[in-house]
């Protein structure tokens, strides 16, 4: 909720000239700069964000191919106004990433013989793969660097983040860290590997049951694993993270190693002619490299922890509804305190999300917002990324939509809520458009599906009622949520797009299909749903899996048409906020609870 | 619907004893014998029927592997009965082909050292990589052999099948093979490629404009072309199927030659250089050998026919709703027949089959059936790919379910249509079950969906209202089918499956979800429908699409709990009724007409 400094044009003209001139020292023609750390995960560190020291563009998503004439940044849909704001189009090509990827610019201007430069540790193996063939297909080639050229020329770049690593508590994990790394080995073991390298923040976090603090909003310990088949790990941390009481939590079978050793182990697992698992979509290439020339025998698969990680135990389910019941009492004092006064047109974007984050602070057990709040008035609500900065803040005005999407890290949970809030009196098409999204979600909220099946199979359902109408949503309709850890997870999601992960018991995924109408406004409703056994059918003639609904909010009734919805989705509508009233009713003062008695009023 | 006779014991150990005798003489340890001809189609002509007079299983779908020691027959779920009681268990291990692949069987049981032979005829070129590597693993070889040692010791093998080849009429094709011809051409050269080998008979009929009669239901030409980039064909056929006619409507630019002459055309595109596309998913793995010792430069890809010949044109769909309502009166005078006469305990499975397709025989442009008719009553009705034997064949009994599953070939479109009907008194857990599954039909019939949308993105529509029960179905929602061509197409199909074909205007699908209690009754209402452009949403915001419902007959309402329906499921029942009632009348006597009035009423 920061706003980003504007970018000085001629700051961006002297840093292309000083990389160009690095380059040419280095005996290159080119450079690959990604939005990316060695850890790859969705948020960096300030160190990170070449691109935006490079080019100005604050974006959390991006790509920059400098050439020795020519460079492109690329970036996706949310971001086609800003980067043409920020980013200077007489040194850069701007360009949409999914309609006009980089691989076909290079294409067009990678000369023959050119050596196009990487940094081994900001691409995964398989986005590797994908540049070497471009490059090849022009007629290049894919150097990795051994250091990142604008690491030299960025003479203040922010240090390496080393906010401690702590214990997290088995009240919170539910299950030692012991028990998981036993239950990896044994997997190893089976399959006949030696060792798997971990590289994913989260996957380590959660098989060590440790939080960190090195970039916003996810609580990841950047740093390094290996898991070896006997359960023993070898974890590579910076020793300036090393907080107290983290080694007699992680026991003696963890040994800690400083980041260096890293690329030694490697090489030792090599030597020892040892099968090693590492993921190539989550993975550093360097990893790959690093291991292939010390002759390791390498297994491509999925980061075993991922699946494990995805499936919470029934301590962290246990904590997740604490911890949406807390995030409900403190939503809901914001939706009272809009329903007060909004109407007046005097409160803007950004002073709501700080009001809501300021009530979230003060729930027991918080640490974060999960992600940068989304507080978009009017046409701003159907920016479905939309970041509020002070040149797009928006009054909240009578007649139109305000749309919330929100969510804190606490020590126990993970949560993730959207509203859509009419300002004063929604006109017929938004009520129709807000109550086909409702159906959507309860679809999705009240199916009741066989195991095996996959969150792909689902999706149609909160499509279904847009669809009749001729309208749909381009986003996905949920996503995996972590256990007070990334609140965006694999392997599961709720997608139009195929994925061949069954949905299983522990899984928590977002429910949050939306409308977006371009300048005018955007709806959406998103709960966070965990999976669970449906084991109240009794006729059931296969095991039936069902979702529980983790977040307790109001929705609008004003945005509702009853006659649009069928007996069964106002019975869940009820149902749902008579739910809401019986868990939240206690948490807060008489005032809420005379308005929330309001708000959740049955609809017939 | 013809009965085979049991097969003899002792002949089997002979054939078996033979074929390993011919085995050695080859110096092979082992073959593999498929159910498939040399086309990969559905239905294979009788001399290609060589598991049946090995084995005496005459099951449309296996595969045996027969070793110097051990032999193993793989059927699916459908004829574990059925190959229990046909093949001798001292011969042959019975195996199901999903759950104990014949990959595994090889693998545990072929000697390291032994050759494996196969007929490279007989498998397409994905599936001899997967036992090249099966075959490997264990440490063998997996040789292709010249000729095939079975047709060597079968000395009875009926010929070769040679049904004349006959032009299909242009009011019936809608389009001139050399309009298809010039695009796909056309397409050809955009990406470069020189040539397409086209083996899939019902490709060949659907580009040439020819249909034939080689294999049984399906207008099969069995033959083979070359298609070249300027829009020249070369289509290898056997002189005898040459008909009256053919030569003047394949014109100049389609050369008939022998299908001798197959192989050496291979071996000039691949002296000459040429670029050639070849479908490893459904053309033999001998045409790709073929052309690689040739040379040539094979780009592997999709049959360039699939895609245009699924998406019917103007003509084929006039033609296919113009069958389908001639196939609905038959359909009708049958259920009319049924009505009057089930309840009496008289008529049977078999009966019940040859009185409609004696119904169907008479009806204008009918050609043959489409498939052979499943005919189930009772707990026979849930056997999904149920066939009638004088063995297996059950009365329809009072308090029973019965399911017909049939179609035809009509010159000018295919039928497959499903009815399940009570036959006296239903109880209401059949009524339950009934309308839950009609509820899906219901949802697929009416859904509308945007551009790019795939059949797999729809099926959980089909299963909701089961699955909320508890309950399910295992088998696809949807199949792909032909214009007087396969009653069985792709590359479109509405399942569980991921599939990434989006449907697209001109596509025919069944619609046919069902509910299979075993030894209880089987439940299954199948319609096709056509994909049609939804250009009657006003509002609609992006390109939306629809489905036509082909068929008409009624829906047996004994059946129908109208009080789990939702007001819109009774519009769509109601709304279908009357257009079966308008649609059919015209065409039947008047008591026919009183007995549908009556079938087809109101329900509310």
């Amino acid at each position: 909720m920061t706003a980003q400094p504007a970018p000085k044009q001629t700051t961006g003209a002297d840093r292309l000239r000083d990389l160009r001139a690095e380059l040419e020292r280095r005996g290159l023609d080119g450079f690959l700069v990604p939005m990316a750390d060695e850890y790859q995960n969705e948020y960096v560190p300030p160190r990170a964000k070449r691109i935006e020291w490079l080019t100005g563009f604050t974006g959390s998503a991006g790509l920059v191919v400098v050439l020795t004439e020519r460079a492109a940044i690329f970036t996706d849909g949310r971001y086609t106004l800003q980067v043409a704001d920020q980013v200077d189009s007489d040194l850069y090509d701007l360009r949409h990433i999914v309609e006009a990827p980089a691989t076909d610019w290079i294409g067009e201007h990678l000369p023959a013989g050119a050596k196009l430069g990487y940094d081994p540790w900001l691409f995964t193996a398989d986005g590797v793969r994908r540049f070497a063939e471009a490059t090849e297909k022009a007629g290049g080639a894919l150097i990795p660097a051994d250091d990142n050229p604008i690491d030299v020329i960025w003479t203040d770049q922010p240090p390496t983040p080393a906010a401690p690593v702590v214990p997290h508590d088995i009240s919170y994990a539910g299950q030692p860290s012991a028990k998981k790394r036993a239950q990896l080995a044994e997997a190893l073991r089976k399959d006949g590997i030696d060792a798997a390298v971990i590289t994913a923040s989260d996957s380590i976090a959660w098989m060590l049951n440790v939080r960190g603090g090195d970039v916003s909003h996810t609580p990841l310990p950047l740093s390094l694993a290996v898991l070896h088949a006997d359960a023993q790990v070898d974890f590579f941390l910076d020793a300036a993270k090393r907080s107290d009481g983290l080694d007699a939590h992680l026991g003696n079978e963890v040994a800690i190693q400083t980041p260096d050793s890293f690329g030694p182990a490697l090489d030792k697992l090599g030597q020892d002619g040892k099968t090693v698992l590492a993921d190539p979509a989550v993975s550093a290439s360097w990893v790959f490299d690093r291991l292939d020339e010390a002759g390791a025998k390498i297994v491509r698969r999925a980061d075993p922890c991922q699946l494990p990680k995805a499936c919470k135990n029934e301590t962290e389910l246990n904590g997740t509804r604490a911890a949406h019941r807390r995030d409900g009492a403190a939503v809901t004092r914001f939706l009272r305190w809009l329903d007060e006064n909004a109407a007046s047109g005097t409160i803007d974007e950004i002073a709501a999300a700080d009001h809501l984050a300021g009530l979230r602070a003060g729930n027991d057990l918080f640490r974060d917002l999960s992600f940068d709040t989304i507080s978009g008035a009017g046409p701003n609500g159907a920016i479905v990324h939309y970041r509020v900065t002070p040149e797009s803040n928006r009054k909240l005005e009578p007649g139109t939509l305000y749309l919330v999407d929100s969510g804190a890290q606490y020590l126990d949970g993970t949560t993730d809520i959207t509203r859509t809030i009419a300002i004063g009196e929604p006109t017929a098409e938004m009520r129709d458009r807000f109550t086909r999204v409702l159906k959507g979600h309860i679809a999705i909220a009240t199916c009741r599906f066989p195991e095996g099946t996959t969150g792909s199979q689902l999706d149609v359902l909160a499509r279904h009622a847009l669809w009749q109408a001729g309208l749909d949503f381009d986003h996905g309709t949920g996503h995996g949520v972590g256990s007070y850890l990334g609140v965006h997870e694999g392997p599961q999601r709720v997608s139009k797009v195929g994925n061949t992960v069954a949905l299983k018991p522990g899984m928590i995924v977002s429910n949050e299909p939306g409308y977006y109408k371009t300048d005018g406004y955007g709806i959406r409703i998103e709960n966070l749903v965990a999976v669970v056994m449906a084991d109240d059918m009794a006729d059931a003639e296969r095991p039936m899996l069902k979702f529980e609904t983790l977040t307790f909010a109001p929705v609008d009734l004003n945005l509702v048409d009853p006659s649009m919805l069928s007996d069964d989705e106002k019975a869940w509508l009820n149902g749902y906020h008579a739910e809401v009233r019986s868990i939240l009713s206690p948490q807060i003062d008489a005032a809420n609870q005379a308005w929330l008695a309001t708000a959740t009023r049955p609809v017939d």
